[in-house]
């Protein structure tokens, strides 16, 4: 190519014609979107987008510039509206973090400094580092683990089951992989399991059959024994078990495995213990809950979400390792190009790129870094505290009604229930809660999910939002016995029994 | 558990005890990152770290809370003059994108929003649809194919190789896993491959040895007839090849390989074609320098980065898919609490959590978003013209230096040189060369890497920076003579030839 590099004076920048000007525009964005999460609470839960502003989104890719305050109009009016709904107090579908104002600010300064953070010798990995160092103490985990941010649970399950296939396999993993192995690698779980474990084993090659699904007790905790029944069937086929899975928390119910008694097993058995804590392994902020989740702290990985019930803004998960040789040794990888040195940009504590998958790394740890310095561990207990509390009181709420009916224990702040009917059969109680959980949401008076449990469609409410009052769970209540009572009187649901 | 939650009134949450005190924050928040960002020249690129700031993090886990202007003083003292430095215009080590202050405030209003972008009716994944619509469209990749952003080239790799495996296996992949097959499964690229290809063929359990690293011509793009050749090598050994990755600009020297030959290759052998593109595939953005990539556009997969050469803040990277139905295969895992419905919150155009790994997924899309609108795609392409070019002219300056030497052709914007000195031999070269890179980094005069080609340590500058003027370059050119000339009068290297 011909250097016409003479041409190209002066130099373009991204950065602004006129600063002054992004300074009010930057201004004015604070303001708004501090007045919008002030006042969440007086919109829908959610909304449908029209037809327009779907339309919208199929603009062709833009060639020319358009000013900053056009484009921030297009986002007032497109994006902003239609969001989805998490930051609500009434939103409580799948589990889903709220976010926090000041956690919002934190990502503008991340992303202005936007430094890398697969190593270096810069404030952010040490920053990182002192978020990994507050999360084992959070856990009650040991200060000499490693840990990593990564973008939330399915990521931090990977990783901890990567370094749980690299330190339990019979050959050199990193080189020969599973093509090479002799004995079929099998890991263990209850059918209760995040499909984020399934994902993983996916990934990794050991392929879902692998992945052993336990079944579990009245209270959707693993059945022991019929997990190390599993293992030793396995063992006798001439398999390789060599992981087994915990939960801290179900995606359903909330349920919490006797982590204890599966640490012993693995003790016994020589696996590896992983923990699947997404949600639940917050518990142990509070000293009340902490019980919970005891025998966590014997794992050997642990996989949770700090955009969760730490109400962290997405996205930031975390995976704590006990042993940090073993998990450096599944990752590192150092060609010439990224050689460390004693001193300069490329020295530094804690190469975070030989921990995990990324090489490039955003600086999640600030959020969460200055959330903790803002409120202290200690309320976050509280809240969490308050969300199992509150999901007690929905628990409540609905066994004292006539027209609901709980389906499953709540152990901590996972609520699955149903508008109940003595007129109606199964498959049309399944119809008419469907029906009511999209009418619920398209009211925009509160988002739930669904799930089927003992093969009845449930109502699923999963409170992980520090802006849900008790106010709120008394609509969500009479707005359900409401709807299911329209739509029974609609005789939408047909087939009264 | 004992549900006291009567005692929880009133409920506390997140939220901030004074809205208008926060606010006051946030606009102070704006005008020094932007400040910081407009003065950013006049800084050292980057500093050492004072021992009593790192001893800061060494600081507890706060249990009480703090007021927020204190936690933003923590920043501004601690974090904030502790950068990577690739904001600076003379930061050219590794591959490390800018960002931009429009991009700092787009993050803020993701963050605030706080969507999870794991599908869903809303308007988020409309925004991230239409950046994957965008980026096919800027790399002139077929309209039809789908796309995922994720955290940057390794994910991208990792996501594109896992389509990759599962595309081309004998067995079905994902319930048998590599456990199952009886042909090892082999993967090629050239030696100047990323280590996130490494990285990726460990952690999908096909083993680094299954990935064949072929030599390159002189050029340092792949030899292909080499490449053909170790291909059928393997296959007489009874393995199966199923996937070739080309470069569009390698890391070391930002080398393209014949990636129309790679296509034609692939085809003829029905191998899979995926294109590292971390950095070179938005060469296509430029009418000029669209041809280095042509054949990128057949590739089955594209990984590339928009943190780099489209100077997004960190973090956000993209895969794109020539077949939709191959990538969702891949990866789409829908257990019951995941149901999508026809109506409400669960509705919606794209379901991104079926197309990747992460089910939970932050709003990466709206900084490319509002970027792309912002600038329009035209100014992208000039801009990364601009960098060629003054990639060009460091090579020029280089050549005609008596004290320095190019150690590399420079196609893209890379570029690999070392201080130069008839005295001394290669070690001494080599320890003169490594000497100076600190020395330059530790005075804040520009940040370089360096690598090692044909066995000799050299300086290397990437240049992926909006910021950099020419100026900037010829500041860099001076400090390494003045540098080099220093160690040597010092008597630094010993050993004069």
């Amino acid at each position: 190519m011909s250097p016409d590099h003479n041409s190209g004076y002066p130099e373009e920048s991204l950065d602004p014609q006129d600063w002054d000007e992004l300074r009010s525009l930057g201004r004015q964005m604070i303001d708004d979107m501090l007045s919008y999460l002030q006042t969440v609470r007086e919109r829908p839960v959610w909304s449908p987008m029209p037809e327009d502003v779907r339309a919208a989104f199929q603009e062709p890719l833009p060639r020319s510039p358009a000013k900053p305050s056009d484009v921030y109009r297009d986002f007032r009016k497109n994006v902003l509206p239609y969001p989805t709904g998490n930051i609500h107090p009434r939103f409580w579908g799948w589990v889903i973090g709220t976010g926090t104002p000041f956690g919002m600010l934190a990502e503008m300064l991340a992303a202005g400094m936007n430094p890398n953070c697969g190593g270096f010798d810069q404030a952010s990995t040490l920053v990182e580092r002192q978020v990994i160092d507050w999360a084992k103490e959070m856990l009650g985990y040991p200060s000499q683990a490693s840990g990593l941010l990564v973008n939330g649970g399915s990521m931090a399950n990977l990783v901890g089951l990567a370094v749980a296939r690299h330190s339990k396999a019979d050959v050199d993993m990193r080189r020969e992989g599973l093509q090479g192995i002799s004995r079929r690698m099998t890991l263990y779980s209850s059918v209760e399991t995040h499909s984020s474990v399934s994902k993983a084993a996916e990934i990794l090659g050991l392929g879902s059959q692998s992945l052993r699904l336990v079944k579990t007790r009245e209270d959707f905790s693993v059945d022991i024994k019929a997990l190390a029944a599993a293992i030793q069937a396995d063992r006798e086929e001439g398999l390789k078990p060599f992981c087994v899975v915990g939960n801290a928390g179900t995606i359903n119910t909330g349920a919490i495995d006797d982590l204890d008694g599966l640490a012993d097993l693995c003790q016994k058995e020589d696996l590896w213990f992983h923990v699947d804590g997404a949600f639940g392994a917050l518990a142990a902020l509070s000293p009340r809950l902490r019980e919970l989740v005891k025998g966590m702290e014997r794992a050997d990985s642990v996989a949770f979400d700090l955009h969760k019930w730490m109400y962290i803004p997405y996205d930031v998960g975390c995976t704590l390792v006990r042993s940090e040789p073993v998990h450096r040794g599944t990752f590192s990888l150092v060609p010439a190009y990224l050689a460390r040195t004693k001193r300069g940009t490329s020295a530094g504590p804690t190469p975070f790129n030989e921990y995990g998958i990324e090489l490039s790394r955003s600086f999640k740890a600030l959020k969460v870094w200055m959330s903790l310095k803002e409120h202290g561990v200690d309320k976050y207990g509280r809240l969490i505290e308050q969300n199992v509390d509150q999901a007690q009181y929905v628990a409540e709420r609905v066994e004292t009604s006539r027209e609901l009916e709980l389906i499953a224990p709540v152990p901590l702040n996972v609520v699955c229930f149903r508008f109940f009917s003595p007129e109606l059969d199964e498959p049309a109680l399944d119809r008419l809660n469907e029906e009511l959980l999209l009418r619920l949401q398209e009211r925009g008076a509160a988002v739930l999910n669904s799930t089927k449990l003992h093969g009845k469609y449930c109502l699923r409410a999963a409170i992980t939002n520090h802006r849900t009052r008790r106010e709120d769970l008394d609509l969500l209540i009479q707005e359900v016995i409401a709807l299911g009572k329209g739509i029974l009187d609609e005789g939408f649901i047909g087939n009264p029994r």
